[in-house]
Formats: structure tokens, C-alpha cells, sequence
């Protein structure tokens, strides 16, 4: 069948969220697939990614990448086939990953793709050796510099980032404690990822558990959620801890940001709290996508997906981020 | 008349204060003097130094020195002559500064100790020769960096601290900003230091002011008073900010301390929050000093005090640092 006579399916921004994201807050468009032209190619689209800062960039706020505008498709990263090319670098069947938005077919002009080479799933290329495990390894290896020995906690730690940063941790031969919501996202942490300890966040004071875990203080703190969690671990810092600020799941839906109370003991301990963005780091994804291949193939990196099938159940799969109830990284099967 | 006839006055920590400190929360107590005995000396002091951090150390809080004792002096930097001595490094007439407490006459070990050059007078040594200009010296130079051509902003610029970091910020070729309380210490910013721009946070909008004297975004954020101040800062942060924590002396007398909640600009921008703690610094204060007082000699570098006389009006005098009363660094002279 050629490509003109297929139809695209595709949720666009119908109105900015306010809260947490509406089901009217988007749209379910079809529109005819378009020839690619020169230069150009068609990908269809195969798994898309479901995260957190898709949030954000539903805002009308200044940020690292502008918002989606109204009317456009929703931003985000997926992978997928291509079907049709008139670009020298891909050829029909090559599977390649991009920014091609929450929809079954998206044109390129090759600019941000990469090609997914077969030596995983293409869902781990999403997960573990896509974005979230680039973002920790970088977050945790660059701006946390863990040493030996010395204690990395991580929230959002069975979550699609979160998950790596612990792994890495004990790479590094670090110890490594998760905050996560729920006893089997725990047991998962400790008995299957080699956690050496997990906070329940949802039974536990998670000021007195970091107490009874980090006695020595938390030297690297990797923050994916803020708010209340953000401060129990500023309470908690060793002298010269690093925090590294990757997101705040806990405060994307609110119209005020709940800011770290505790962010004073950044001066009693001489740390420092730096944000990051994965995207600084583009020149060293390949690399970085090898060395944790590498560990993969070793048995010492995990990867672990929560598909959810079917495009039309974007508007509540999305809501799964928020309420924890993902568990490993959250993706549409288109 | 020998020492072991004087009387010594001191105030003790009578209870730990709630909010802002009330008279009752410190006693005023005689005792004789003590001679030195072997590998001591005795200090008269002539200059107390009135300091935002004593608000902190009268908590019963970690931080990075003990909490006050009840019962105990009250702890606070001062100078002052020797009187007598039983050490052989000091010698009766030496100016030396430390750790005297609030009080008359201070005896010591002479560990921690200073010996006070006559290059400059004694109130300098405890303004922008003392511990303020030390703090902002390695505050600005060794956490924030700054760049010829970058936009420096410091809150509490008109105070100790906030006056040298400015100042430094000019002689390294960036572009000063100070946010202070008031049309006459605004003024004293630009005109008498040479600040490019002040902003009177009493008077203004500091958020749409630091947008008009920052429009290519604050590179280095200095700062000693938190609250909205550092929100309204982190707001216009530059890419890759550094925000250096000195203090938050907005924050001293609320039981809860008000967050940042524009902390996720660091993420935005790839900036840092690092808190620091003049102490770590003793290695390098002696050159630090005499750079400083090099850029004193050559009329780059100004000091101003408000000093106030009496011991006995420690309890009031106190209270100018947190209604922003003092206008140059806070001592009390005894």
C-alpha cells in the first residue's frame, strides 16, 4: 500500500493542562501520511515514550525546549521503522529513534534521529540505553562523581531513570538506596536490581529511614521528584554532598512549586545542588549507549518497560507517570 | 591595676530565642577576671562584631559550628588588645582578633587566634579584612567564578559581606548588582562603590528589576538573605549559573524556613546552588587579606562600619541586623 493512501493517527494539544492532564486536554486527529520528500523520511512509529517533562512542555513556560504549541502534536521521543525514504542515511526497515511526537507515523528530515542498532529490544532503547539511562548515567557519573564507598540515594527509583542511577551506584561500587512508591516496587530495588536498601515513601517516614540507611549522610542525592522527599534528603546530606536536580514528578501538576525548605543545609554542608538536562550531553550519547551495553551484556544493568498498548490510551497511560503506578519506564506499543 | 581586680561583663545565652531574639533570652553577668596562666593571654576587647550567623548558633540545631550553650557566653567575633599574656607568640599591646564572645575581657589559649596588622583600623579587621570580606573573596571568587563581562548580583549588598563581593565583582570586570533596603544605601551602592545598578527590594519589584538591570540573565548570584529575594533572583538566572548560599537572614527567625520555590530554574538553566562556609578558607586567609588590602591601598576596595557603642546595648543593637537597620558593617564598640 503506499504510504499516501495510509492514515496517521495522532494526539494533538487541544488546551494547556491545569493540573493534572485532562483527557480534553488533547485531541485525536487523523490526517492522510504524506509522501516523503527529498531528504526526507517516514518512520512508523512503533513504541513512544511517556515522561515526566512531557508535562512541562505542555506549559506556556519559558524552559530548556519551547512548549508545544497549541494544535500541535504532543513532543515526545519514540522509535520506529522506517517505511519509506528519501533521505542517503536511512533506508525501509532501519529502526531509528527521534522526537516524533505521540502519533503512528511521523515524516523527518533525518535532523536529531539515531539509528537503533538490534543489539537490544527496541523498547530498551527507551529505557535503560535510551534517555532515562542516559540522563542518570550522565547526571550520576558527571555532576554526582560518586566514589567508592560513599552512599547514593536516588527517588524515583524504580522509575525508568531512577533504576539506573542505583544500578550505576553499585557499579561504581557505591552504596545505593531507592525511594519508591510501594513494597514491590522495593523488594524489585533490593532482591532484583541489588539495591542495598529501599524506602516505601507511601508507608514510611522517609526522614528516619534515610537516617537508619545513610548513617554516614548522603553523599550523592539524585532528585527525580522535589517536594517533601527533595527536603528529607537535604536533611540528611554528608559534608561536600552533591545533589543533582533532574526533575520534581511531585510538583509538575501543581501551580505552585513547594521550593526545598531544607535548602540551608546545602550551606551547613558545603554541598551543591546543580540541575541538569540529558540533551547537554548529545556528543557523548554514543559512547555512554556502549559502556552500558556493555554492562547489560555483563548482567549488571537492568532494563525494565511497562508497555501499554494501544495510541488511543495516551491520555491516561500519561496519568500512570503521576500517580507511580509505572512501574520500569511507561510506553505506548502504537 | 592588676587584672584579677577588674570585672568582667558578659552576656550568656539565658534561653533560646523564638522568631527574632527578645532582651530576656540574654543576661547580663559580672565576674572578676581571671589572670593568664601558663600558655594563655588575656584580651581587652575593643570591637564586637554583630554578625547575622549568631542568630543560628543560638539554635539548638546542627550546623557547621555547636549550638550557644545555655548559660554560656555569647559566641561572637571581636578584637582587641592584650593586656597580659603568658604565651609566647602575643605580647602585651598586641591587637589580635578571634572568637572573643560578647563580653569585656576575653582569656585564650591562642588557638584561633589572629594577630591584627596595623595596616589599617581595627573595626576594618572585622569588615572587609575580616571574616565578611573573607566570605564574599572566596564566596565570589572560588564557588561563583565570576567572568569579565558576566552580571554578578549579591542580596544584603549594602551589608559586610554584600558591599566586598560587589566590589570585587567590579575590580574582576563583570557587571555588580546589589539589591539592598533603601534609597540612601542604593544610592552609597553606585555612587560611593561603583556598583552598575541597585535595587531598593523596599521600593521595587525585584523580580522586573533584575529583568531591567540583568538582560542577559544574573551569572552569578550571591546569596545572604533567601526568601522572595533568592526566588526573584533564581527566576533570571543566566545559563549555567552559579548561585553561591552565604546566608538567608530573612530566614533566621521563622520557625519554617521558606524554600526556593524557583529552585527548578536550576534545572532550566543547568545551574548550580552551592552553600559555603567562610572557615574552610583559614589555609588562605593571610593572602586573601593582603590582596584585599592591596585593592584597599589602590582605592578599589571600601569598608564602612556602623558601629555602636556600648556592650550594654548588645540585646537592641543585635536586632539592626534583622530590620536592616545597620548600614556598613554591624560592631559594637565596648
Amino acid at each position: 500500500m503506499p504510504v499516501h493512501m495510509t492514515t496517521n493517527h495522532r494526539f494533538t494539544l487541544a488546551a494547556r493542562p491545569v493540573g493534572l492532564p485532562k483527557p480534553s486536554d488533547f485531541k485525536l486527529e487523523e490526517e492522510p501520511v504524506a509522501d516523503p520528500g527529498d531528504g526526507q523520511l517516514l518512520v512508523k512509529i512503533r513504541y513512544i515514550s511517556l515522561d515526566p517533562a512531557m508535562r512541562g512542555w505542555m506549559n506556556d513556560t519559558k524552559s530548556y525546549m519551547p512548549p508545544i504549541k497549541l494544535g500541535d502534536v504532543i513532543r515526545a521521543v519514540g522509535i520506529g521503522e522506517v517505511v519509506a525514504s528519501k533521505h542517503p542515511g536511512f533506508a525501509v526497515g532501519d529502526l531509528a529513534a527521534g522526537l516524533f511526537g505521540v502519533q503512528e507515523y511521523a515524516l523527518s528530515d533525518g535532523k536529531g534521529l539515531n539509528k537503533v542498532p538490534p543489539v537490544a529490544p527496541p523498547p530498551v532503547f527507551l529505557s535503560a540505553l535510551g534517555m532515562p539511562g542516559l540522563t542518570a548515567y550522565f547526571g550520576l557519573l558527571d555532576i554526582g562523581k560518586p566514589e567508592p564507598g560513599q552512599t547514593v540515594v536516588v527517588s524515583g527509583a524504580a522509575g525508568a531513570v531512577g533504576s539506573v542511577v542505583g544500578q550505576i551506584a553499585k557499579i561504581k561500587g557505591c552504596r545505593a538506596v531507592g525511594i519508591a512508591g510501594g513494597a514491590d516496587k522495593c523488594k524489585y530495588l533490593v532482591d532484583e536490581l541489588g539495591f542495598d536498601a529501599a524506602i516505601d515513601y507511601k508507608a514510611t517516614d522517609v526522614k528516619a529511614a534515610l537516617r537508619e540507611h545513610c548513617p554516614k549522610g548522603i553523599d550523592v542525592y539524585f532528585d527525580n521528584v522535589g517536594g517533601d522527599i527533595l527536603d528529607a534528603a537535604l536533611a540528611q546530606l554528608a559534608m561536600r554532598a552533591r545533589v543533582i536536580i533532574c526533575g520534581a514528578i511531585s510538583q509538575y501538576n501543581s501551580s505552585t512549586v513547594k521550593g526545598p525548605s531544607n535548602y540551608l543545609s546545602l550551606l551547613v554542608n558545603r554541598a551543591t545542588m546543580t540541575g541538569m538536562v540529558v540533551m547537554d550531553y548529545t556528543p557523548r550519547f554514543v559512547p555512554a549507549i556502549m559502556e552500558m551495553a556493555g554492562w547489560m551484556g555483563a548482567g549488571k544493568l537492568k532494563s525494565r518497560e511497562d508497555i501499554v498498548k494501544g495510541l488511543e490510551t495516551f491520555p491516561q497511560t500519561l496519568l500512570k507517570l503521576f500517580s507511580g503506578e509505572n512501574f520500569g519506564k511507561l510506553l505506548l506499543e502504537v
